[in-house]
């Protein structure tokens, strides 16, 4: 099966669309210790290219440059040798290169900036750079895009952003991050590929993807790992995190839904269908899932030490009413096992997390944890509901010693859930806060990581490694689209 | 002229010959903090490639590498960021490359080295290195060398590293040093001339730079600059000195010899021709040169404040009595014109610069100064002769307070005035003495500049800028080829 899945993915990897970008500079006179600023106008994923031409007759001496790009202003005044995070320095944007005579200089490596800042730092001549060019790719047609009339212009500001961001991360496959992680990420994948739908429609690159992870099951679980790499080779990164695991069955049942490609559905229902087979022989006793031996859960990245044991119910219980559906819908027979399934672990789920008397969830079996993140997956899993669900849903929001989101990964889920509950304009309001707040620091794409209060915070220990355009917060588009469009 | 004179030069253009010198090494398994030394055998001046492989199934974060080249050893180890020479810091021989993918990686620019150095400065995973080639260029054809055998095993190992000198050197024209300064030197050009013949016998790569210098006429004073550029266009590099723009009838006087080739040598004759008339028309009324205006003065570079008249007029009487034979041995009627001026010049000179009294070459008109160059430049422009100027020349060697040689091409102008003194055993000792040195140092290439007992010195304040592969320094060959073959 894993050649005939990779075969598939093969098929379907995109031409990548080149935009020659070409920022309103002329010819620049340097000369050593002056630098330069290329404003690309807007965030892209790409290639850059300039000419070096000597205004003298002869430079006599190579010309050494420090080219740096940045997806932010504020990187480009960076001290880098004070970086000191737990990610590889080797990710920050920055080359050093010595030119000995005028040429079309091409810089061999992919790069994801707005800004671009060239220094002199020995030259014995003063000399000209013109020309320059940023090739950027995507494999996110912009002429596909609907065209569409958002009448609040926070949120086509909003919008704009947030199509930019997947744009951005559609590459070979749809990337994590472009500036430091090339990789696919089967929980993030599910999230792209909801705003896909709605926007670019590359259903192949969606295909493409689903293949891949469907080529990459851990042989001792069964599971389906939790990223990929795609290039040079197809490698299965080999760590389980159970809910993204689990999310491959949600992702098959959305790109259905979005497409209704039954060819593709019932390649891949087998892989999905193990995903939630899996976890249902693995079932405790009381009828909850939990995460074992090398299974990890992923859920969110926030501070405290969130607990994830009601959360992971969530994601399985919200993962078998969508798959349950899907099967009802097509007449398939196996519907009914899904279906009772889903109903015994809303129950156990219920009696093992939810407490009548606080209206609250409570997010581990060994004790107390308020968070955020427990009462969002109780309510998308459909354990909790109504009047109570959103009072609890506010209730953690608001609790001074909640555990909060994280990433704006957790923060579409809270979206999610406030959408499920009716509360519309409380979820437009919630988009709002959060993405807004982006937008008004001029986000020109969606970031990583981001805390509104918090303009260094970095899960890496230096905001300098954040990736600013991380496909994960791309997920706007689809509310904004889906349902605040008047 | 000049579009006739660069037409000439560009049919002249040589055709590089590519070697691919592949280092006995396998693959290098490296990760971080570790460094590999790749020796390939011999100094070569060209590209260098490698192959980079992941050995786990990927690498995680981008592999920064630093690759030193290294003309000899102990560079490996230099500390490059305390450089405080006069140059630019970018001739140091060093690339920052980011790798993000197993690759073959060929560096763009041309380096000139023996040793290579790869450090690894950051990377997450151990990774292979292999396939080391570097593509050795040259426009000396190593087959074309004659055949011979050098009895003297220090002589012979003197030979061969200087052969390897001109070899680097030999490019689209005689570069100075390949290393830092792709520059065609006049004067050097008359050396490499004299040990080309003897050797890979690249008569068209003589012409070639010849009839760059052609076209390379100062506007004002008629002299041939000192030096060019012939890439990436033909620059004329302006600066005069005025003993180099003489050598230019020497050269050609030298080539004519070597050649025969007479079309070239009427091509050219009326430049040679002008360099020694506008000498003579702004002779001194006491019939002596001086440079003056914008002209300066090579002669050589060495400690203390050399003072160059007398060194300059024997350049002058040398060349003169160079042109005025070709000219008879042509039969050509102005051969009688330079044979008087020639009279004229060596009995002006003896009276302004030779102290009969101290049997010794007063340097310069304004007082006394000791130096090798003059006494060197007056018996070479034979002013003083026989047993007397071997006693003046020794005397200056001798002298604890003399100016001495600095630079290989002045030594190469002692080895001359020696062996035209007849002093065979004296030449060939004074070479084992200066050139063996460097060898015993361990040289594959000779050096730009070289002090016996100062293994630190450079004339730009920091050896590690220092050239160690130096055209000028390649007359070993010439010497041993043309006399020490018993």
């Amino acid at each position: 099966m894993k050649e005939f899945y990779l075969k598939r993915a093969e098929e379907n990897l995109p031409e990548l669309i080149h935009e020659r970008v070409t920022p309103d500079v002329g010819a620049l006179l340097l000369q050593k210790g002056e630098s330069a600023v290329i404003d690309l106008g807007n965030h892209y994923v790409g290639y850059f290219s300039f000419r070096m031409n000597w205004v003298e007759k002869y430079v006599d001496a190579p010309i050494r440059l420090r080219i740096r790009f940045c997806e932010e202003e504020r990187e480009l005044c960076d001290d880098y040798s004070t970086y000191h995070g737990t990610l590889n320095a080797s990710w920050l944007q920055e080359e050093v290169i010595h030119v000995d005579f005028p040429e079309e200089l091409r810089m061999p490596r992919r790069y994801a900036a707005r800004f671009i800042k060239i220094t002199v730092e020995l030259s014995n001549r003063p000399f000209e750079l013109t020309d320059f060019c940023f090739d950027a790719v995507t494999s996110g047609d912009v002429s596909a895009l609907p065209q569409l009339k958002i009448a609040d212009p926070e949120l086509a500001r909003i919008d704009a952003v947030a199509v930019n961001t997947l744009k951005n991360c559609m590459q070979r496959v749809f990337e994590d991050g472009p500036k430091r992680d090339r990789r696919l990420w089967l929980g993030d994948l599910r999230l792209e590929a909801l705003t896909n739908y709605v926007t670019f429609g590359n259903n192949a690159l969606l295909r493409r993807c689903l293949y891949l992870f469907a080529a990459a099951t851990d042989a001792e679980t069964g599971f389906i790992v939790s990223h990929i790499f795609d290039y040079p080779q197809v490698v299965n990164g080999r760590w389980i995190l159970e809910d993204y695991s689990i999310f491959f069955a949600a992702a098959l049942c959305d790109y259905f839904a979005a497409t209704g490609d039954r060819e593709t559905f019932s390649e891949l229902y087998g892989a999905a269908k193990s995903q939630l087979d899996i976890v249902h022989l693995t079932l405790r006793e009381d009828g909850t899932v939990e995460a074992r031996g090398k299974c990890d859960v992923f859920i969110d990245w926030c501070a405290g030490d969130l607990k994830k044991n009601a959360a992971l119910n969530g994601v399985y219980l919200y993962t078998l009413e969508k798959f349950a559906d899907t099967l009802r819908s097509l007449g398939h027979p196996d519907a009914e096992i899904y279906e009772e399934r889903l109903g015994k672990g809303r129950a156990a789920a219920r009696s093992a997390f939810y407490s009548e008397e606080k209206n609250a969830v409570v997010s581990a079996r060994d004790g107390y944890q308020h968070s955020v993140h427990a009462t969002v997956w109780m309510i998308l899993g459909g354990v909790i509901e109504g009047e109570s669900a959103a009072a609890a849903l506010e209730a953690a929001i608001a609790a001074p010693d909640s555990l909060k989101p994280g990433t704006p990964y957790m923060h579409h889920y809270v979206l999610e859930a406030l959408m499920k509950l009716g509360r519309k304009e409380r979820a437009r309001e919630y988009l709002k806060d959060f993405w807004g707040a982006m937008v008004a620091r001029g986000a020109d794409t969606f970031y990583e990581a981001f805390v509104k209060d918090d303009p260094d915070f970095s899960p890496y220990g230096d905001r300098r490694i954040n990736s600013l355009c991380h496909a994960w917060s791309c997920t706007p588009a689809y509310f904004i689209r889906k349902y605040f469009i008047d």
